[in-house]
């Protein structure tokens, strides 16, 4: 049997950071016997914009529905495209078109990272962002009045549904008990009048099904304080599609470098394909150096084989970054090092 | 000449740092010679709640409009009065009804407090976040469809006007002049398509007025981690209501407890009063036991101070509680010490 795979490298140090990737999840599949095929798309970056007008090719969700995952660089490029354009062109399409509905960031603080936070040693922090990914803040409904003048205003409309908080809050209590048996939810419900309170109250209707997990809830704002201060308080947090974001490059830099964080957009039903990618975006600011950290592409493509059923593979990728981190002769400069990403990820693939 | 000063200490933790936020104005104002008359009010508070079924009573606005300046503790109490009904019910209310749409947040390392962050040293961290006070995010217009059933969804509206931006923008722009002529806006307009892109368009065309002003942007979740991994950094970072929420309580997180960190809700052109209070909330968590730092009490005192137009009284106040804090004798628990608030508070009135 094998997988097939949609490789999708987008804009910016995603073109960088995605043969590294690559490199990595083949060696994985050779030593542990795993099929895999793989199909390169340029759509869902600059350079196809600035050619055809669009992000996608209008076919794109016939030409990726039948994939079993897709293994996602970054795009965005400001200077060509503005973001909100090139997100809602492609990235944003994906998560929504497919209903990958969790995406899930582990935050860990590897061996070999300098921490930024004093004190605190891998074991520290080991955490998993459960973030709701396709409603929510995240909605192109809104508008703009009176453009033009000084009574210029514009609305934007926050949905939430049933169905969606209750599915990935669902997802996030059945991930605790198979952990540390602890939820904390990200809520705003102090400020925000109607979205955040109802999001409270499910969490709360939902828990009635888990009385194992204990749950807590912090407003947004000093969550974020938390996770500097105690970042050893969580184990699963769950939190809206902005929360999320917020909370999962904040929770990675805690850890070091957001360069090593990845994220798994998950359609737990696998009616449709899931997409992994690193954290990062394409950093236009170090894009075209070589210098970024491959690792967080590479973790993705870890959680791509485990998505994929091949949890020892998935294993041996991640413990080989980690002895690669924490020998600390090859290192990127984000790392505190001046290795290119191609030597950190040739290390990693050796390691395995 | 005397300035009339309403004192309203709120809930929980509230309650204990106003009498030593008051210690240290009295004490400075006798000092300086300035005048000041005290009234204090028991509203926006759960024990008002539990007596009349509302945060404030129906005249609040006469009641305080006349005053100098308001002097704030902190409101909320969740196991009498659900969080978004005692906020809208009256902090929220204030800084709307007397259009207090500055939210002035320094963000300072300062020497004594243990540092989170791997080798920061006072002077490292000295920023200030300017925070769109009164629309935004946080809005009371949405609603709830199809409630009780599977088809249950919620909305909530975003409203920015050209008012509301420009004039936040503009203040921040000001700031900025006067400060470092660095200017960071925080935004989200890769994921949020309508506000968020227009924010940045503003603070764009507001720019042309400022050509001196060095002025980036990042996205709301990179911006999260810069303030963890560079919060030197930083000069001024204008943001949106919950953004500047959200920032200005992960910066003071980043110089070690938000408990030092004071605010200004400030109304610039004076046509209304404006209202100076802690970051912190009422943390029911530690109410009660006399452990809450006063110092964010006692430094939103000296704001407001320096608001009514005594520099040299707020610099008093300042430099007292940076030499207590320095000399580390007398410290609350959130600062590794065992020192009671009033302890902590009654030190730095005698250093004045
Ligand atoms: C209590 C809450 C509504 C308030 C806010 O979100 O504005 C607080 O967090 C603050 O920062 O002043
Ligand atoms: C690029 C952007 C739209 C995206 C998001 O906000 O979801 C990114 O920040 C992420 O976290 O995957």
């Amino acid at each position: 049997m094998t997988h097939s795979i949609a490789v999708i490298p987008g804009d910016g140090i995603g073109t960088e950071v995605m043969p590294e990737g690559l490199r990595c999840v083949r060696r994985a599949a050779e030593l542990f016997g795993i099929g895999l095929s793989f199909e390169e798309f340029d759509f869902a970056s600059a350079a196809y914009w600035s050619k055809h007008g669009q992000m996608l090719p209008d076919n794109w969700f016939d030409t990726l529905k039948d994939f079993d995952a897709l293994y996602f660089g970054a795009v965005g490029w400001p200077e060509t495209v503005p973001d909100h354009v090139s997100l809602w062109g492609s990235l944003l399409q994906f998560r929504r078109g497919f209903d990958q509905y969790v995406s899930l960031r582990p935050v860990r603080l590897l061996p070999g990272v300098p921490a930024p936070l004093a004190g605190r040693v891998p074991g520290d922090i080991d955490f998993v962002v459960v973030r709701e990914n396709t409603e929510g803040e995240y909605s192109d409904i809104g508008g703009r009045i009176f453009e033009g003048t000084d009574r210029e205003a514009v609305v934007q409309q926050t949905v939430m549904t049933r169905t969606g908080v209750d599915r990935i809050v669902r997802y996030a209590y059945e991930l605790a008990e198979r952990r540390g048996k602890h939820l904390t939810s990200a809520t705003k419900s102090n400020g925000i009048s109607y979205s955040m309170p109802y999001w409270d109250e499910r969490v709360a209707a939902l828990g009635a099904a888990h009385p194992d997990v204990r749950v807590d809830k912090f407003h947004i704002d000093i969550l974020s304080a938390h996770f500097v201060l105690h970042p050893d308080w969580f184990d699963v947090v769950v939190a809206s599609n902005l929360f999320g974001d917020i909370l999962s490059d904040l929770g990675p830099a805690c850890t070091g470098t957001i360069g090593v964080a990845p994220s798994g957009n998950i359609n737990p039903g696998g009616a449709h394909p899931s997409l992994f990618e690193p954290v990062h975006g394409s950093a236009p600011d170090i894009a075209g150096q070589g210098i970024a950290n491959p690792v967080g592409q590479i973790w993705a493509g870890a959680m791509m084989l485990d998505h994929l059923g091949h949890a020892d593979a998935a294993a041996a990728i991640v413990d080989a970054f980690e002895r690669v981190l924490a020998r600390g002769e090859v290192r990127t400069p984000d790392l505190g090092g001046t290795a290119t990403c191609t030597e950190l990820g040739r290390e990693i693939a050796a390691a395995i």
